[in-house]
């Protein structure tokens, strides 16, 4: 087949970012005064869409999946990346979740008077224009996409290109529906290149991307967090520690303990760390059950005379995300060496303690310097879902602007009203 | 007099910056646990110690003053570094209001009981460490410190070097007031150094100050912007517009944009444009009596038709903040005009409707994408202080974390507190 020569000159990937970023500043602009209605049912409308195209949808993932597999991804890849009609389902009815959410937008965070008597309200308006950098799973196309809409924001997404073909699917399948219900295109842009350098212009777009949110493994994390110039949110890492307490309910506690660890590995809200008081009078226990579930044990010296089929952990064990079916344990000295440890070693996700002793558990909570700090559960609830936010685009470490799981709330800021009577300032 | 040849090598500005980060960490871990009761405390006598010390910190600041003279500083500048008794008094006493504003620390902002049991709260927690990075103005040592420890925030304070003499005695007063309430040297530090490096060591001390506010002009503002890896909050410009709807009230329009623009010209939340309604009937008054005030009107064709004082407006001018006694005015078709005209030129700080129409205020509102949205006000209202807040460390123009006048909640960051009962996810 015939190639037509292109008739304009191709464009940088530093051109086409600045291209998305000012149409989609001009979709944010229509987004922002949308109804709380319109969204909704624009977002109805999409999953709709997705839907009516699931033939196209997954014939788009199987060139992927085929793609991935003759480049030799490992099979856990190749899992993220395949779509099959009840997955493709179940972003559907994501969607539609998402479209049955609160409105965040219009609400009044607080009101008061001026000391000159103008009223003065808070009231929560969308971000602006998000972007959206992510890996190799296809949902997060759409999961973002929704998100960013719900809360009135034009969102910029840029995908793995292990997932192209999937994605340019679901992207054109979504901004139909969106269109049919009034939403323009320039809402909901996929990076129309895979040249790598469109990663740097979107790190770069201040002014044209008012936040990014990272989708991914660490390595994709940490360049977006060294180069943005742009505001991030983001975790690197999720070092997420249980400690048990002396006065901890053994049988809570080995049920905690081996949820959080073993419940899901690969979570960011997963178990690293296991600290068990000096005093808790059944370790060993505890201990065996993480082993007997499968779970190799990286241990202190106690923790090797406790449970033989533990390993003698090494300094970095305590500064490590295994994101796998491995746990470092070490004994410490009650609540004050856990607080230590934790300072230390914790990356500011999730970090829990398990005890019946209310002052502890109140002492813990107010230490610990972390995004969740839990008393008596399992550190896997650390997600926007299980919080009941309705969905998450995120779960953030970082201290400012939104904290832990970040749902629509933290896709708004808010501007101050101030209705006046004529007052002029003495 | 001989000096002794110093006994320890050198430190470079950024080991200097690394030691102030770590021990300001250090320090934020005890101020985050102190009490409401404590802290205010510790600031009383903080502003004791300053009272006390009347004498030495004016004979500092005549030391500056003296230098500033010889340098050659404009009478404009000489004036913001120069303390007296009544403004040192002054200083004192805004740390007592300081003192007295409540605690925003251990606020709950909500709290919901998660789909499977547990009680979720958000509590308001310190941000950890803030680096102010200011100029000439040594005041500035006194208020973002106030404001920094009474909401448990740890404080890095990097000030002009035309004011060092004044910031070490006014800081070395303060710390002393602290020490003595048990709050350590720590918790506020002045950087030891003028070396300008110092400036880029903060702004690059990801990890170590979480969060940078910029006090000063312009140049300083834009180049902390640039080239920060730390967070920032502030605003470049306050570009801000007064519209005078047709269905102004005559008199009330022209107090209010006579105080917007001359009350004070050089405050950020100054008018710097007036936008009238072609179908205002009362217009030739309104830019009489800016004249009259001594102003200098720039604007457009009919502008210069009622207005014979007048000078035309180039292009510049819809983009210029003066900070002086000058004013861009433009005639617009409407509330559409005045829109379209604001979101090209508004910086996003302050802007202004003046209407008895509650439809024609309630879509400006809506409308305008600006931090602060005034309806028959003087936009220099624009203040944490007028705005009831108690005090403000800055007004900040961006969309993340905080907008507008940002006083002690801006300070803050939250954590989730999670309370189970032994709930494990399924």
């Amino acid at each position: 087949m015939l190639t037509a020569a292109p008739s304009t000159p191709e464009l940088t990937a530093v051109q086409i970012i600045d291209r998305c970023c000012q149409d989609a500043r001009q979709a944010s602009t229509s987004l922002k005064r949308m109804s709380n209605t319109a969204k909704a049912e624009a977002l109805r409308a999409a999953a709709k869409a997705l839907r009516a195209d699931t033939a196209e949808i997954l014939a788009a993932n199987a060139r992927d999946c085929e793609a991935g597999a003759a480049r030799g991804l490992t099979p856990a890849l190749l899992d993220r990346l395949r779509l099959d009609p009840a997955r493709l389902a179940t972003i559907a009815e994501s969607v539609d979740a998402v479209a049955a959410l609160p409105d965040p937008v219009g609400e009044e965070i607080d009101r008061r008077t001026a000391p000159a008597g103008m009223t003065l309200r808070r009231v929560r308006v969308p971000i602006g224009v998000i972007g959206i950098i992510y890996e190799s799973r296809p949902n997060v196309t759409i999961d973002a996409a929704a998100l960013c809409v719900r809360s009135g924001n034009a969102v910029i997404l840029r995908g793995g290109s292990e997932a192209m073909h999937s994605n340019r699917a679901l992207h054109a399948s979504f901004v139909r529906g969106l269109n049919g219900a009034g939403i323009g295109a320039s809402a909901v842009q996929l990076v129309p290149t895979q040249d790598r350098d469109a990663v740097g212009a979107m790190l770069a777009a201040s002014g044209g991307i008012d936040l990014i949110i990272p989708r991914g493994g660490k390595s994709l994390v940490a360049r977006v967090q060294a180069d943005a110039r742009v505001p991030v949110l983001a975790h690197l890492d999720g070092i997420c520690h249980s400690f048990v307490h002396a006065a901890a309910d053994p049988d809570m506690a080995k049920a905690i303990v081996v949820n959080a660890k073993l419940r899901r590995t690969g979570i960011c809200g997963a178990m690293e760390t296991l600290l068990i008081d000096r005093d808790y009078p059944d370790a060993a226990s505890l201990l065996a059950a993480l082993a007997d579930g499968g779970c190799e044990v990286r241990g202190d010296d106690m923790v090797l005379e406790l449970e033989p089929r533990a390993v003698s952990a090494s300094d970095e064990d305590w500064d490590t995300e295994y994101l796998d079916a491995i746990v470092s344990a070490a004994f410490v000295d009650g609540l004050d060496g856990a607080l230590a440890h934790i300072a230390r070693h914790s990356s500011g996700h999730t970090d829990a303690i398990i005890t019946s002793d209310a002052s502890a558990a109140a002492r813990f909570q107010a230490e610990v310097d972390s995004a969740i700090v839990m008393v008596n559960a399992s550190s896997q609830f650390a997600d926007g879902g299980e919080f009941g936010l309705g969905a998450e685009i995120g779960i953030a470490t970082g201290r400012l602007h939104a904290r832990g799981p970040v749902a629509l709330e933290g896709l708004t800021t808010y501007k101050w009203l101030v209705e006046g009577t004529g007052q002029v300032r003495a």
